[in-house]
């Protein structure tokens, strides 16, 4: 039987990943007087006075919505909000086992931009930061956008941010063990969707020169036709030499190849005309663009992919937790580039010297000690970026 | 130090009533497969299938949100959302530690009906039932009466039924005691707002013939030209005799008074003009209408409060919990007339007639025999009504 045949039946068993608790006796008379009423009007004076005080008498310091509205779950596509919920419930899971954050799932029944943005902005002052999810391009980028910009907050969009810096973190380690350094490598991202146009943008930040986008209809090029507006975007500050073609054609010659698009579009000969020390993190999900075997027979140096099932899981699950845990004990309001970049950071020192190895890039995505080493260095750059409103 | 003064010490001490918890392994590569990727994809596929197995594979079918606009917080007002929240927080706690219900709170900030309608209806898909909470009259009613039109999950504005069926079980009891009728008493009810006119609404769905609601301006009477459009409609069946004045000429000769009104408008004098055996509850928050005592003093029969802090308390935390707990677990696709009177039943059954006394006429809030005892009495009488879509 395989992890999805398992999961149905474990999901059946479970009946919910997650539960709520309650935390405070309420089990008397005098408990529930403090508890509920009549005590309760007092602390809901208090933040009337002074709404900051929510995060003081409240949940609302460690409570994260995972918002989706299911138009692109996992790599099944748009399967409505419902259908998303049980990797929003995973995801709200993962938030507590490895960030102690108080997460719960909410799927928004719309596909208008405008109607999600709105749906989220009146329920945000129930919650201490926002993760969007499984949100498919362009909306993800508006919805996310003016979010930011509206919301006083950290509000995160998981699947562009966090994809970016897990694989901004395995891309440091690898470059580590490979001897090549970031400002003279080359660097192809196949899928310009969401994800790949934020790990572009992120590489970039970071400090890759050379990076460009291909796409099912191929090379992200300034001036194609067939661009949408963010690639078209994209377009403009990647790609410098200009390059068309598909494919194979942007591989030739690559250092880097990231894969965040379908299954087995790359073949041994694209990895064999790859540059010295080919890195491969094919990372489509469930089946990888290229098998690691077959990249690995192929001549590839390191490969990783989202798939627990090979060494070098490249997994967003090493972020989300430990940025909301950072974020939210230094009441961040707003996730800004210099906690992302501490965030890659904050995982690859998790690999030692001594550890890092072409099959061991990257923290296990169970590990504690990576979780924390992540919400340090992401409560760290709030503080030093003017985005902490208290310190710890 | 008041309850109120050592309520905002505890808030602050705890940080929050409820907390979310991850109820499946998730620490080894092998479990983050089952409960994460890439085994998650085939539940989320099942759910896509059939969206009713949103209720097997995930956390729906035992969770609810507790939704406020914060416009009618406890007595204290239109406060605001992030206002209200401890109170909804701490109804989150009660509802798991009397009936097991997954509750979270979730404040809106907006005060237009068709946003708050929209808003809820975009996240239903992620919950069992929802819980309606401290909305201000008239803008309740629509809310909930379209919402229960276009929504197959269990919708519940509790200040207007929690409060009805507590004080009905309530009723039941005091009658019992007092040896009179329900079809041959007179009932006055001083608060015609969302609480006072669901309470009459529903006094007469029991079998209460003669039930009349004064509101600051004097009785609710057909025809007087201050009625707002609910006013106006609870006038047509209530108060047949057609009596106008103030709450003074209402309460003259009546057998039963409910307050949900405001602190002291009630007078000694006017105790001694009901009825023989008078039953007051007088149940305004945190000050009822006339003291425990100063009732007592003048002459009534039976006396009960809102309040923890007297006897005979009418508490609609009684009601809540086990009425989800019944509707969940038969998956009811709403709370309906029948499930509701057996909910009243329900509470009033626990008191045996051993127990019962002047000053025992209704289950402390915390007795959890009482809250399974009412989910029992819910589930079957939804099963009875054909509002069940399952029977456990």
């Amino acid at each position: 039987m395989n992890y999805r045949e398992q999961s149905l039946i474990k999901h059946a068993q479970w009946k919910g990943k997650i539960e709520t608790v309650c935390r405070v006796p309420v089990e008397s008379r005098e408990a529930l007087s403090l508890a509920y009423t009549p005590g309760v009007a007092e602390p809901c004076m208090a933040i009337h006075n002074d709404a900051e005080k929510s995060f003081e008498l409240t949940r609302r310091w460690n409570t994260v919505p995972v918002i989706t509205d299911g138009t692109a779950v996992l790599g099944l596509g748009d399967i409505g909000p419902e259908a998303g919920m049980p990797v929003m419930e995973g995801k709200c899971a993962l938030f507590k086992a490895f960030g102690n954050v108080d997460a719960y799932p909410i799927c928004i029944k719309s596909k208008d931009t405008d109607e999600i943005i709105n749906t989220i902005k009146l329920i945000s002052g129930s919650f201490g930061g926002i993760n969007l999810e499984d949100i498919s391009a362009p909306r993800c980028f508006e919805i996310e956008t003016r979010l930011k910009e509206e919301l006083d907050i950290p509000v995160f969009h998981d699947d562009q941010h966090g994809t970016a810096i897990v694989m901004t973190a395995a891309l440091i380690n690898a470059l580590k063990l490979s001897g090549k350094k970031k400002d003279a490598i080359k660097i192809v991202i196949n899928g310009a969707g969401a994800a790949g146009i934020a790990i572009a943008k992120f590489l970039m930040l970071y400090g890759i020169k050379d990076v460009t986008l291909c796409d099912l209809k191929g090379i992200v090029c300034d001036g194609e036709e067939w661009l949408n507006p963010a690639q078209k975007e994209i377009a403009k500050v990647t790609n410098k030499p200009r390059l068309k073609g598909k494919l194979a054609d942007a591989m030739r010659g690559a250092d880097v190849f990231i894969g965040v698009s379908g299954p087995n579009c790359v073949t041994k000969d694209m990895v064999k005309s790859m540059a010295d020390k080919p890195i491969l993190f094919p990372c489509a999900n469930p089946v990888p663009e290229i098998s690691p075997q077959d990249a690995l027979d192929a001549g590839a140096f390191i490969v990783g992919t989202g798939s627990s099932e090979y060494p070098n899981q490249i997994n967003n699950v090493l972020v989300f937790p430990g940025l909301f845990r950072g974020a939210l004990d230094v009441r961040a309001n707003t996730v800004n580039t210099e906690m992302m970049v501490a965030a890659a950071k904050g995982i690859a020192d998790c690999v030692t010297d001594n550890q890092l190895a072409r099959d061991y890039i990257l923290p296990y995505a169970y590990d504690k000690a990576a979780h924390k080493s992540v919400a340090k260095a992401v409560a760290e750059a709030a503080i030093k970026s003017g985005a902490a409103k208290i310190k710890p």
